[in-house]
């Protein structure tokens, strides 16, 4: 290690350890999520949806154990402000995850549509690039990791907007039940939110790196 | 008073009295929004929204007495930003509940479901608790009570999201109309988005602690 | 120039041309859209989506353009962080331009109403207000021009709000077709979030100046 900050954040053993597992957290739910959208209605989706649940209580867990260190540390490795809003932006991707295997379940969306799968597969790459980029917090020694992943995020944000933008003026074309239109929208409009919050974690790390790199 | 704050922040007569009347002015929006979605069709529903347009006129002049303080002050009892951040996400609340009684007006709403009264009922209790817990940062003395408060907006957002989200699926099950199902799932979504905005006021909150506690 | 600022950022070559040529770029946009919704069917509308296509990747490389000065440039002449805002709203601005004439093309809105025309031209004197008011941050000598500007902004932003209450409950009054309704109603939509992006502008200059002035 030669960069300088190993000598300002040499030894939190609160903070990133948490960060990780919220982050890792992400990836179980987003796996379970692709599960979903690639399941066939005769599976067992009902098991999924319950673990995506527990997953999304659980990350609430982790959300409130970092609120909590924060509220009792002194030093913090970076500014309280940016654990806080770390900590909420992270929380936000599990909602939305659990938010769109929500709306399947509760309005009976039991054909996966091919819009729907591609936008599980980009949340899913969305959370993977969070879980890199998380890690490399601890000692910002691969800044250009964390720099790469967010471009990554950034761009995988761009084609689900761009899937999702397709997938409706399709409904709009191909499905003639104005009901049919109204679920499947919100159901693709949760996923995508799902990757716009990857986005916010980007925003939220590049103004960490902005602050101390 | 024997915390450290009343050393700090011991005689702020600008913006804590602005923040209290700003969630007050809260309260009595929460007041008029529950005897709107509790009101029958014959009552004088029109005298009611114009009270909450009123109300949020009133809250406007409010924020913009706490904005116009801010560019006259120098020292201030917190960051200048958590100030702006706090007098933003109250005004949120107020233009969300003015946003779902204009709804119910402009989409001819006339049947008030147990959803809609429920969500109202929600958005009272979430306005209550901004009330307390604003009330409270002027010396800081009972921070639990602000952390309680909190604790209970994010319970209330939960629940929120769960009665809306079910109310949709029961549209979808039970409603034939497709414009009803639109118009109410924009009522039930303006009133649920009330309840994030309270959640709003309460990261600020936290985050201010975070800051200064 | 007589200003305390002229002494702290006298010099600052990099920054601000750049946010005025994110503004002025949002300006292109704005005249585009503008084209647009007053064009007539027959016209040829799709070169106004390209164009708006290609000044939004144009925007995309100013805001990177800015990120990249940020993570060189050690003094910048406001917070890092209000730059990374302020770049981040001017391009949510512009996505949501973008957003507009994406969602007519997409879903085949030939027929452009007269609130469809309404917050195309709300757009547009919000981009204006944008711009008048980011030319002036560079030496904050006017900053009455930068207030005057957020002020108009948030009585343009509240028109847009009204334009797109009324227009839905109109849709929903007039309009038999279901499908229709939710196509309208997400352009509508578009171009109205893209005036709440102008209050985000607004909103993060009004904070630069409380830190600032």
């Amino acid at each position: 290690m030669n960069s300088i900050f190993s000598y300002f954040i040499p030894k939190d053993k609160k903070f990133f350890p948490l960060f990780e597992k919220a982050s890792s957290n992400l990836m179980d739910m987003a796996d379970k999520l692709e599960a979903l959208v690639n399941s066939d209605p005769s599976s067992d989706r009902e098991k999924l949806h319950k673990e995506i649940e527990r997953l999304e209580q659980k990350g609430d867990e982790i959300t409130h154990a970092i609120y909590l260190e924060l509220s009792k540390t002194f030093i913090t490795p970076f500014d309280r402000e940016d654990i806080h809003q770390l900590a909420a932006a992270l929380d936000d991707i599990a909602d939305y995850i659990h938010g769109s295997s929500n709306r399947m379940l509760l309005y009976n969306v039991h054909l996966m549509t091919e819009p729907v799968k591609k936008l599980g597969e980009l949340v899913k790459e969305g959370c993977k690039e969070v879980y890199k980029a998380v890690s490399e917090l601890k000692d910002l020694k691969n800044i250009r990791v964390i720099t790469d992943s967010c471009v990554r995020i950034n761009s995988i944000e761009n084609q689900a907007d761009y899937v999702f933008d397709k997938a409706v003026g399709e409904l709009f074309d191909y499905e003639e039940d104005a009901k049919n239109i109204i679920k499947y929208k919100e159901v693709l409009s949760a996923l995508e939110t799902a990757t716009d919050m990857c986005e916010d974690v980007a925003n939220v790390m590049e103004s960490i790196l902005v602050k101390n790199a």
